[in-house]
């Protein structure tokens, strides 16, 4: 049985791979009354009476709702909500298992943006934060602006955030195995959509210039970019400096490093070749990456890193998320700021020491149960030096 | 401490008395590649083949969303959405620990009709079923009419059914050991609003005619009806066989039983002392009973019952609504119908034997882990029976 039977299997068996538990007893008439009525008039009336009360007398400040319309799941596209709910189940099992979080999985039947925006509007008096997971773009971007701009609670779209900040981590520590620094790399990004777009910002922001960016093996521009959406449009004005056009093949071309966030299979072996000295190859499309690492490897690459679990140097975002919504909350911060996901990559990377640094090993395994705590407290730290935090 | 303040530590302790759980494990590379990526696309790739799948591979068939809009929470009112939370995860536990279902409190931040329907339509892909809770009336009536022409999955709004299941149930065993027939005794029902209307109508299906349904201290009449929301006019119309005028005062004179689901303390000892012979109280207001049990035993009622857990006779939805829902998911119906409620009351009062029935025990514990598979089976056979099960 191969890795996909063996999920389907257990996803069968298990029909869900979480569940709701009572942390209460029900089994006799003190139980009931204490946690049912006529008891539980006691937190509702203290809520009436202050509303931040919630955060004391409920699940609210430790619950994440995780959403997704299904437009964008994992690289397998608009496959819909229903297909899209077991990638929502596992980011919940994984909130619980790695950080303590509770989450719950909300796939919603419309794809408008509008009314995504006023339903998770609607939900927000049950959640403490929300987490917005494989949204096609630039719907994302709009979105999650949106709703930054209108809710106090803090609002994440993983697919940007959490794998921009993982892809970062992985970089951080690849680039110290080779010498080579952020503002002297040559970088190519192929999926200018929710990770591709996040990840070429962050690294502007490290200093970062030559920066190609290709969408549908067409390199961005501003030649052609009257055609583009707002968001490949604001691309295409922070990449490219030398603002050439081009292939996908022809973008590579002596980079130093590749980051795909696209699809399966898009880049083969020559293709890596054709890359500068000491190739860094993070092939993050997922489940199947843009090249397997093995052919990157025989084709020359130094470093290779997947979205996957199953091979070495994980480059997920479930690195990430957990840790920034671990710190988010604890501070009761309205929002995720830029400058707490630049710590989270960093907190992240410096897990791994100098003397475990390894081509294999350029970042702490997603398991690594010592992520959560470190990016927690730099959130942390960050909300109360921002003045965002509220406890 | 008093059991309103020993909730409220109980409460601020747990902050949440229910909890998300993994059932699996992500402790090392091969686990998290199982549950998570890339094994997790083989389920999203099945349920894209056949959305039917979503209930083979995923948490869904098992999993109720309990939703309000905090406009009528228990007895208190329209006290908003945030102060709702704390009954809506007391039924998420109740769900959990009586019946095995998994299900997740919704508290939603809009009040109006069309948002709400809207809303519900749009989070159908995580569950199984909509259990509508605390909503106010006349809209809580639209809100699930609706919802149940237009969904596929079960639609049953508690506080109407789940009540006057809880209340038939009582009623049906009261009449035994005061030997009256539901055709011959004369109801006065206070409280026109969810439950009130609910009670009235499954009243009329066991054969009552003699019902005066009270409002606002006035009995619904046919003279007054034009003033009336669509509910009330349809109720005074199956109701007040003579068409009296009067107040809650007048209207309980002579009357066989009195059921009460309003407000606090609005019926005093001499309402009690002017109801017929072997009067039966049923003062089912949350938390606070129209009249306290004592009061109206004092004043001569034969039997009391209240909503409350701290009192022989709990006439509460909790007896009934983890039994229907765990019978409608068992069979995945599209419904849950007339028969399935007048079965569900049935079956709960007959787990009350003639040996054990007297004043002090017409229904079953609320925590009796029978009550559950008694009514699930009677719903389940229903379902098929109506051809409107689907496993």
């Amino acid at each position: 049985m191969n890795l996909y039977e063996k999920s389907l299997k257990m996803h069968e068996e298990l029909k869900g791979i979480y569940e709701i538990v009572s942390k209460v007893d029900v089994n006799n008439k003190e139980e009931l009354s204490l946690a049912y009525s006529p008891g539980v008039a006691a937190p509702c009336l203290a809520i009436q009476e202050d509303k931040a009360n919630v955060y004391k007398y409920t699940a609210k400040g430790n619950m994440v709702a995780v959403i997704t319309d299904g437009s964008a799941i994992l690289g397998l596209g608009n496959i819909g909500p229903e297909a899209g709910l077991p990638v929502m189940e596992s980011k919940v099992i994984l909130y619980k298992e790695l950080a303590g979080i509770d989450s719950f999985p909300i796939c919603l039947a419309t794809q408008d943006t509008e009314e995504i925006i006023k339903t998770i509007k609607y939900l927000t008096p049950s959640f403490g934060a929300i987490h917005l997971e494989d949204l096609a773009c630039p719907k994302c971007i709009e979105v999650e602006t949106r709703l930054r701009e209108e809710l106090d609670i803090p609002v994440f779209h993983n697919d940007q955030h959490g794998t921009s900040v993982a892809a970062l981590a992985g970089l951080i520590n690849a680039l110290k195995l080779v010498n080579k620094t952020f503002e002297n790399i040559k970088v190519v990004i192929n999926g200018a959509e929710a990770a591709g777009s996040a990840i070429a910002k962050l690294l502007n922001e490290m200093g970062t210039t030559n920066i190609l960016i290709v969408s549908h093996d067409e390199i961005l521009n501003r030649t052609d970019n009257e055609k583009y959406d707002f968001s490949k449009k604001y691309l295409s004005e922070i990449s490219n400096p030398e603002n050439i056009k081009g292939t996908l093949r022809e973008a590579m071309v002596g980079a130093d490093v590749f980051i795909g966030v696209s699809t399966a299979n898009v880049v083969d072996k020559d293709m890596v070749k054709s890359m500068g000295e000491d190739a860094i190859v993070f092939a993050m499309a997922n489940p199947t990456p843009e090249i397997m690492p093995e052919d990157a490897l025989a084709a020359g690459a130094k470093i290779v890193g997947t979205g996957r679990g199953d091979y070495p140097n994980q480059l997920n975002n479930v690195i990430a998320y957990p840790g920034i919504f671990k710190g988010a909350l604890e501070s009761r911060a309205t929002k995720i700021t830029e400058e707490m996901k630049m710590a989270a990559a960093h907190a992240i990377a410096n897990l791994v020491t100098p003397e475990e640094l390894t081509v294999d090993h350029i970042i702490p395994a997603s398991f690594d149960r010592r992520v959560v705590r470190a990016i927690a407290d730099e959130v942390v730290k960050i909300a109360k030096e921002q003045g965002i935090a509220r406890v």
